[in-house]
């Protein structure tokens, strides 16, 4: 049996996936490390058998997952001269069986979700998660419920209800589902996996992990992550505390969170010096998928980060979409979100130790496919000729 | 210097990347393997690396890679039952970096393109192609052209042109262009990596080696694979070609290549019996990406199927409609031309021996992100419900 433990206060309390909130402080708990000695089994390819120590998970069975993990990490070099860095390092997570990071954490859910007997899970997303989650469910066998907004339609909603899962629009305010899928969900003994579910969190520090092993010759100083819900940077950040406290990683990167200019709720309340984060009113920006009002692991973000001399900065729409085309100029064409880190890392610059010796790794999120209304904001020119001008129309430039 | 070899008429002539076609057969040719030998490295993660020896490169440029390869190989025990098959394997080729089989000969070509001091590439496509060689073309730092059909618009167009390619939409015969591109190609200094460049099809080969090495214990007895073009089936033949002939695979699996119903001139010609493909009129399929009225290995790939007891079979959209679901069904949301491995394999079992030691592969070509508007094709559900009664939504079935 597992421990969720409070961040804020330090509580332990039994493993519970229905009730994942601390009933003192509010805060998203997380699954407490247990006494087992950890090590990396060098000999395995798949990730979640390599880091099997470091999962709560009695078992890993091969048969659930889809290829995730063992994302490339790329050189910039490029990049890295441009902005005057002595280089720059890419953890492309867009290279997940769906686009995504959010199968590294869907795979632990569902990995936990069928060695406690589960035959129904679920999720409140319109978008990677729901996708993801659709995706993991259905290999897995396992009905899968997908609660969307109301009205929603388009590209998201299609490419998750694709793989089968049972979905439904709900009326009325779409923050409260977040909270209501959880009680619901013991009622109809359905696990509603959402964005800071402590299990899916596990999933995430595996990044962290093969970030750390792929650099150990020259460990990362510093790793830029989208922030959203909030999930996935504390992941990497719980990632990373484990390979310290296992000796497997000598110094915490510095962590740089960022959120969009047009919702910022962790970013203002980083700026203005603030313990708790406020909701974010009239949000806008082509971010959307960080694009979350009153993110609910906010203020345990807002905490982690501080104690480790992180930074969380915000960005505008127009540098998240010149961060895309500069990426897309390497050979990554990812989403504006995973844009976002390469203009985070930009406007944090000034305030971070970039030396020398600096190795910057920026985490990108999701794949550009997933998103191809924003390239609408990109300039686009297609040169005319016919068949007999051709040679003549590529010698000119 | 490399050779090129007539799969026809066994002519070898010098290498030259302008001019791949055999001057007394005019089929195209290929890179003739030459005497070193051969042997995984099995120490090497990264794809050309561990199967340099297999490969006409030098030297492997680590900054030229995307993190092709490596891509997962599945099994699905559901759609096997189902099917009646003992086993049933797929290779998900869509986890590329740009989603799609491309990437892996665009890798090899774009090597080869470097160390021959290339300044510029090309190519003739309006779809993954396109994408997969302005990709890497972007992050080796290369000019890269895409020469497009006149009125080429959309997802594909905008989803190759963010890697910012030099893009020219051209007028007159399209099919013209292909052959056009290399004689141009050879005034401007460009190299056109087509469909069936002999070092593109290089790169194919690495996923047939991936296939041999996952299923050690118990090879492959079928690989099931789209026809298009034919590069990417002739990539897998000659693949598992080199690994027979270096001992490291014992039997040659049998090759099912699979076209569109509605754009099929191979599968035509081997159900009639013809050792020459005619082109197709009037094409008719949403397998767009493997609609090729006359493919330029369309001979080649008849020959060499027919030389090793495999079959080409034709797939109607409907079938592969249904396919893509079952497949998604299973956690994998593909391209219906991926799909139509599936389709194909039902289509063929009847006259393939599936008995107890079958050990089938199907190989997924590119992602379903890059082919979202085939989803309208596919049945949408949503329930709807409000927030108090979303219980009993849940409960009801």
């Amino acid at each position: 049996m597992d421990t969720f433990e409070c961040p804020t206060c330090g509580g332990r309390f039994p493993a519970d996936v229905f009730a994942a909130f601390c009933p003192d402080c509010r805060d998203p708990m997380f699954v407490a490390p247990d006494g087992r000695p950890r090590r990396v089994r060098e000999d395995e390819a798949e990730p979640l058998r390599a880091f099997r120590d470091f999962l709560p998970l009695d078992d890993i069975r091969p048969a659930l997952s889809l290829g995730e993990g063992r994302t490339p990490l790329l050189r910039l070099d490029r990049l890295a001269g441009g902005l005057g860095l002595p280089r720059l390092f890419a953890k492309n997570e867009a290279q997940n069986p769906t686009g995504s990071f959010k199968d590294r954490g869907t795979a632990v859910a569902v990995q936990k979700a069928v060695e406690l007997g589960f035959r129904r899970i679920g999720t409140v997303s319109t978008g990677n998660m729901a996708a993801s989650t659709a995706a993991y469910g259905a290999r897995a066998g396992l009905e899968t419920i997908v609660l969307l907004k109301e009205g929603t339609s388009g590209a998201s909603l299609r490419a998750a209800a694709v793989f089968g899962p049972r979905l439904f629009a709900v009326r009325g305010d779409y923050p409260r589902l977040f909270f209501e899928s959880l009680r619901i969900g013991r009622a109809a003994n359905a696990w509603f996996m959402n964005s800071i579910d402590p299990y899916r969190v596990e999933g995430y520090k595996l990044t962290a992990y093969e970030i750390a092993r792929a650099l150990r010759a020259t460990p990362p100083t510093h790793v830029v992550v989208p922030v959203s819900a909030g999930g996935h940077v504390i992941g990497l950040m719980r990632g990373f505390d484990d390979f310290v406290r296992a000796g497997l990683l000598e110094r915490y990167p510095t962590i740089v969170g960022v959120q969009a200019e047009g919702c910022g709720p962790v970013a203002r309340a980083f700026a203005m010096g603030r313990d708790r984060i406020e909701r974010f009113e009239h949000p806008e920006t082509i971010a959307h998928a960080i694009s979350n009002p009153a993110p609910a692991a906010g203020n345990v973000v807002l905490a982690m980060i501080r104690k480790r001399n992180g930074l969380v900065v915000a960005v505008s729409d127009e540098a998240m979409l010149s961060a895309q085309r500069r990426l897309a100029a390497e050979g990554l064409f990812v989403q504006p979100e995973s844009a976002a880190t390469l203009a985070g890392l930009e406007a944090a610059k000034a305030r971070l130790d970039l030396g020398p010796g600096a190795v910057p790794v920026l985490v990108l999120t999701g794949s550009g496919l997933k998103a191809m209304g924003a390239l609408d904001r990109q300039p686009l020119s297609v040169g005319e000729t016919d068949l007999e001008h051709l040679e003549e129309a590529l010698a000119a430039r």
